[in-house]
C-alpha cells in the first residue's frame, strides 16, 4: 500500500534514450548551476551537440512558411486587407487556398490520414521527387503524423506483437528504435554498418542477422530499419547497396521501414539522395510490387528544421490490403496529426514556384542554410580528423558527425576505478563524453549510446553549432583529448 | 515470401475503435456517394454526432487564442507596427511575453515536459481552480502532452507491461482506452456505472471488479480510469463518490487515472467540477498523502474546441521517486509535445483579465459558446425523452447523450436474420444505428462501443450540433423509431 513501491512497466525500466540520456540531463544541470551561479565551471555557456534540433542553435525558419502558417492559425485575419497588404501575395494566396480547402476550419480534428489537401501536396511532391516513376504514389498511400516518430511508432505496432518479433536495425543505430522496440516488448536482430566503407551495410550481414535472430533469440525479424541519410553516421547509401536490401527484404518477408528525414542534407558531391520508394518500384518484378515498405519524412531535419511542430509522414509501397486496413485502425486511435504539423508538412513539400512573389527570398534562405550545413560538415569532420585519438569519416549527409576515438590504456584502468568509486557502471565512451562536458561545457552523445562495433569508440555530435562556435568547439575538444592523452600516458 | 500474408500484430486486429469505426466508416461511404451524385440517399448532408469535434460543426474558436497563435507561429511579425496595430494590445503583449520566455524560438523541440512558460501557467491555473489546497502544484508535476491521448498513453505505458497488468474502466468507456489496453497486451477490469444514479460508480463495485480480475484474469489491475464529467455518459461526479473511488485506489495501492477533459462543460445546476486533485488533497493522511493520481487535461473541449492542435498536460500528484524518473523517460522518448498544442494549453490556462483589451469579447465568446451547449444538452435530453422507447439521463456535463434504446422483439429477429444474410455480427444497436445512418444522414455511435449493462441498449450522441440542427436531428430520431416500432411490432 506504500506508494514508494509503485509498480512500473519493466519494458519502460529497461528503455533507453541516450540522446536525453545521462550526458544532456547532466547538461541541464550544469546549466542551472550556472545560472544561479553555482558551481566552479571552466566555461559560461553550454554547447549542445546532442540533439539534432537546429533553431536552438540559431537556424532561422523560412520566413515564407512561417507567414502562411500564422495566417492558417488565424484566418480571419485574410479579410483584413490593411493587415494582408503587409504579407507577400503568395503567402496570402497559400494561406486562402488551405484555409478554403479545410473550409475555414482550421482548429478541428481532421481525418485519421490527415488533411486532403496536405496528402495530395506530398504525394505530388514524392513523385516529382522520384522521377515519376511508376504505380505514381496518390495520397491514399500518405498518413499525415506527429513528426517521423509517430510513423515509427505505427509502423512498429503494426507488426510487433511482443516477445517472438523482432526489429532488424542498424548499428549503429537511432536509440529512438530500440527506446520503442523495448516498449513494445519485442526484440532486436542488430546488423552492423561498416565505418571504413562510408557506413554502408552489406547483404551477407543481413541474412546472417536474421538467422542468428531467429535461432539465438527465437524471435522472428517483421521490420527492417534503414536509416538513409544515416543518423548517427552521416553517410548516404549507394543505390547499388539499397537494392540489396530491397531484395533482402523480400526474399525474407521483411516489412523495410526507410527512415528518410534527412533526404534534403546531402553534402557529399559524389553521392545524391534516391529513395528507397524509387529504388523498389525501379527493380523487376517481384521486388517492384512485392516489396513491402514504410517510407518515413519529418519537417524537423532538412532546412526547415521545425522540430517543434512534430510535423511529418507515413508513406507506404506494397502494403497488402489487411496491413493497410490495420494501419488505418491505428491511425484513427491516433485521432490524428496536429494540424500545425500537417500544414508545415505541406509546404515542405510545395515551395514558392518561379514567379512567386516570395520564390527568390525563399530559395535564398534555403540556400543559405544549405550552404553553411554543407560548410559545417566538411569543417568539423576535416578539424576532427587533425585530433590525436581521432577519426572522422566523412559527413555526407544527415546532420551528425560519429567520429571513432581512442583513448590510451590507462584511461580505461581510471574509468574502473572511477566507476567503483561512484558505484556506477558507466561505459569508456560515457566516461569520455562526461568528462568533455565537465571541461568544456559541449554536449556530445557517447557511442554506446548507438551501438558500435565491439571494441570501438565513438560519439556523435551534430553540426550544427554556427561555424565561430563550431571552430572553438573543435579546439575545445582538441584540447580535452591532448590532456586525456597527457594525463592517462 | 508473398506480401499478402503479411504478419500483423494480433493486439492491433484485437483492438477496437468504435468513435471512428464501422458507423462513421459508412457515413464516409455515404458522403462521398452524395458529392458524385450517386447512391439515392433520403437526405443531401451528413449530421456527425459522433465524435467531440466542436469546430468541424460551426463552433467557433476563441479570437484571442488565435490572434495570439499567428503572432507567436511568425514572430518577426511583432516587429512590424503597421501590422501589429491591427492587434489588441493585450494579444500582442502575451505573444511577446511568450516568445521572450522562449528566446525567440518558436520551432525548436521544447524540454521534454513542455515550455516553462506554459508549464507554469497551468499549475497558476490548477491551484486557483482547486482552491489553493496545500501543497500548491508546481510546473515540476506539469507534463505537456499531444492532447489527453497523449496523456492517457504516458500513464499507461508507465504502469502496464502485459498480460499480467490491468486497468479497472468504467462501464460504458470512452472506447479510446480499451484500445490503448488492447495494443499494450493488457487486461480490463471493468467497473458498472450506474445509470438511474446519474451514472456514478459504486465503492462495492470498484472492489468486487479488482478481485474479479485477480481470480478470474490472472491479472493485477494497476490503473483505474475515472472520467470526470463523464464520457458517454454526460455524468457529473459527486464529491462523495469521489472520495470513495480515492479511498479504493489507496486500499488498493491503484494509480488513480483521472481524465478531467470536460471540465469546464458542467450544465447541472446541483453540480460543479471538482478536481480529484483537490479531492486527494482534502482528505485526511494517509489519503491525502499516499493516492497516486494522474490527472489530465486537454484543448479540444470545454468552449475551446480546438481538437486538432493535440494540446493538453498530465498532471500528477503522490507519484513516487522511481515512477516519476520512468515518466520523465516516458516523455523523452516522446521527444516532446508539438509547440502549437502546448501554446493553445497556456493560452487556455490564462485567459485575458479584466482591463485587457480583449477581456470582454473574450468573455462574450465563452459565455455564448457555453450557454448554446447548455442549451443544447437540455434540449436534447428533454426531447429523447420524448421519443417512444428511448429514455435518457439529464446531460450534467461533457459533450454527451448516452440514451437507452428498447426495440421491439421482432427486430432483434430481423438483426439475426440480416447478420446471417450479410456474413456479419452487428450488435443489436449497431444494426439500429447503421439503419438510423442510412435513414437520416445522423451519424451516432452504438452503445455496443463503449459498453454497456447487459440486456440494454443504448447509442452516444454529442450536443454539438447547432440548435436549429439539433431539432430536425431529435425530429428525424422520432420518425425513424416510430418507423421501427411500426414495422416490428
Amino acid at each position: 500500500m506504500s506508494s514508494e513501491k509503485a509498480y512500473v512497466n519493466p519494458h519502460v525500466v529497461r528503455a533507453e534514450y541516450a540522446v536525453r540520456g545521462l550526458i544532456p540531463a547532466r547538461a541541464d544541470e550544469i546549466k542551472k548551476e550556472i545560472a544561479e551561479g553555482k558551481g566552479a565551471h571552466p566555461f559560461t555557456s553550454l554547447v549542445y551537440c546532442n540533439i539534432g534540433n537546429p533553431q536552438s542553435l540559431d537556424q532561422k525558419p523560412l520566413t515564407f512558411n512561417r507567414q502562411v502558417m500564422a495566417l492558417f492559425d488565424a484566418p480571419f485575419l485574410l479579410e483584413d486587407e490593411a493587415l494582408v497588404a503587409r504579407f507577400p501575395a503568395d503567402a496570402v494566396a497559400r494561406a486562402k487556398e488551405y484555409v478554403d480547402r479545410v473550409g475555414n476550419v482550421t482548429g478541428a480534428y481532421t481525418d485519421s490520414f490527415g488533411y486532403d489537401f496536405a496528402r495530395e501536396a506530398v504525394a505530388a511532391c514524392i513523385n516529382e521527387r522520384d522521377h515519376h516513376v511508376q504505380p505514381e504514389a496518390t495520397m491514399e498511400e500518405i498518413c499525415m503524423t506527429d513528426g517521423a516518430s509517430g510513423g515509427i511508432t505505427m509502423a512498429m505496432e503494426l507488426v510487433l506483437g511482443g516477445l517472438e518479433d523482432a526489429v532488424m536495425i542498424p548499428i549503429p543505430q537511432y536509440p529512438f528504435y530500440t527506446a520503442q522496440i523495448a516498449l513494445l516488448g519485442a526484440k532486436t536482430a542488430p546488423y552492423y554498418l561498416h565505418e571504413a566503407d562510408r557506413w554502408a551495410m552489406q547483404a551477407d550481414d543481413l541474412a546472417a542477422a536474421y538467422n542468428k535472430c531467429m535461432e539465438e533469440k527465437k524471435a522472428t525479424p517483421r521490420l527492417l530499419v534503414c536509416i538513409n541519410p544515416g543518423n548517427p553516421t552521416g553517410g548516404v547509401l549507394d543505390r547499388k547497396v539499397m537494392e540489396d536490401v530491397v531484395r533482402f527484404c523480400y526474399d525474407y518477408n521483411v516489412l523495410l521501414l526507410a527512415d528518410e528525414v534527412y533526404q534534403e542534407n546531402i553534402y557529399a558531391a559524389d553521392r545524391k539522395f534516391v529513395s528507397f520508394r524509387e529504388v523498389v518500384l525501379s527493380m523487376p518484378a517481384p521486388y517492384s510490387t512485392g516489396t513491402m515498405l514504410v517510407s518515413l519524412h519529418s519537417t524537423s531535419k532538412g532546412m526547415i528544421g521545425e522540430c517543434g511542430r512534430r510535423g511529418g509522414f507515413l508513406n507506404y509501397t506494397n502494403l497488402p490490403a489487411f496491413s493497410r486496413e490495420m494501419l488505418s485502425k491505428l491511425a484513427s486511435l491516433a485521432l490524428c496529426a496536429n494540424v500545425n504539423g500537417q500544414v508545415m508538412t505541406a509546404l515542405m513539400s510545395t515551395p514558392p514556384q518561379k514567379g512567386d512573389a516570395s520564390y527568390e527570398s525563399y530559395w535564398a534562405e534555403y540556400n543559405g542554410i544549405f550552404s553553411s550545413l554543407k560548410e559545417r560538415a566538411a569543417l568539423l569532420a576535416r578539424e576532427l580528423n587533425t585530433i590525436r585519438g581521432m577519426s572522422c569519416q566523412l559527413v555526407d549527409g544527415a546532420m551528425y558527425a560519429f567520429p571513432q576515438i581512442t583513448l590510451p590504456a590507462r584511461y580505461a584502468e581510471y574509468n574502473e576505478a572511477q566507476n567503483k568509486k561512484e558505484g556506477r557502471k558507466l561505459a569508456l565512451d560515457a566516461r569520455w563524453s562526461l568528462e568533455l562536458l565537465e571541461a568544456t561545457g559541449i554536449v556530445v552523445v557517447p557511442g554506446s549510446g548507438f551501438g558500435q562495433e565491439p571494441n570501438t569508440l565513438h560519439f556523435r555530435t551534430t553540426i550544427l553549432p554556427p561555424t565561430a562556435q563550431m571552430e572553438r568547439m573543435v579546439a575545445a575538444i582538441r584540447d580535452f583529448q591532448e590532456k586525456v592523452y597527457k594525463d592517462y600516458a
